[in-house]
């Protein structure tokens, strides 16, 4: 799977590989695409309150979001790498 | 780690393995402890609107959802168990 065009917006805070680096940010490696999808509408029209994520979702389109989303899903996760 | 007491309450939509049965229900295996927690009291305070989240937690104390979140988080993942 090619690298999304915009995937350095998300990963500052999510990580490349969906592992995040940060305290209160969520693993999204290998998370359901279905649920990804419902969480990205959510944050975009406030459902769930989280600026930063309205921020980033604000400043991508359809496709690009998409693309994240499979993204982070096809991940697989830091404990699978390093059993 | 032993079973939490009332994790059949999550399974049935999460999984006993934190691997969701169901489509729109976040996988919770090895998400981060402190991501859940925050959720936890999100969903019991309405900043998330997820009606059964908020009906499962408030049958629960504080001690039991501890418990359930660091099970999830401890879980490893689908793919992790079949590589």
């Amino acid at each position: 799977m090619p690298r999304p065009a915009r995937l350095g917006l998300c990963a500052a805070c999510h990580g490349a590989d969906g592992e995040a680096t940060m305290p209160g940010v969520p693993n999204l490696a290998g998370q359901r695409l279905d649920y990804l999808r419902d969480a990205l509408a959510q944050y975009r029209d406030g459902r769930r309150d989280v600026p930063v994520m309205r921020t980033a979702i604000g400043a991508l389109g359809a496709a690009d979001l998409d693309a994240l989303a499979r993204w982070y899903s096809a991940q697989p996760t830091a404990r699978q790498a390093q059993p």
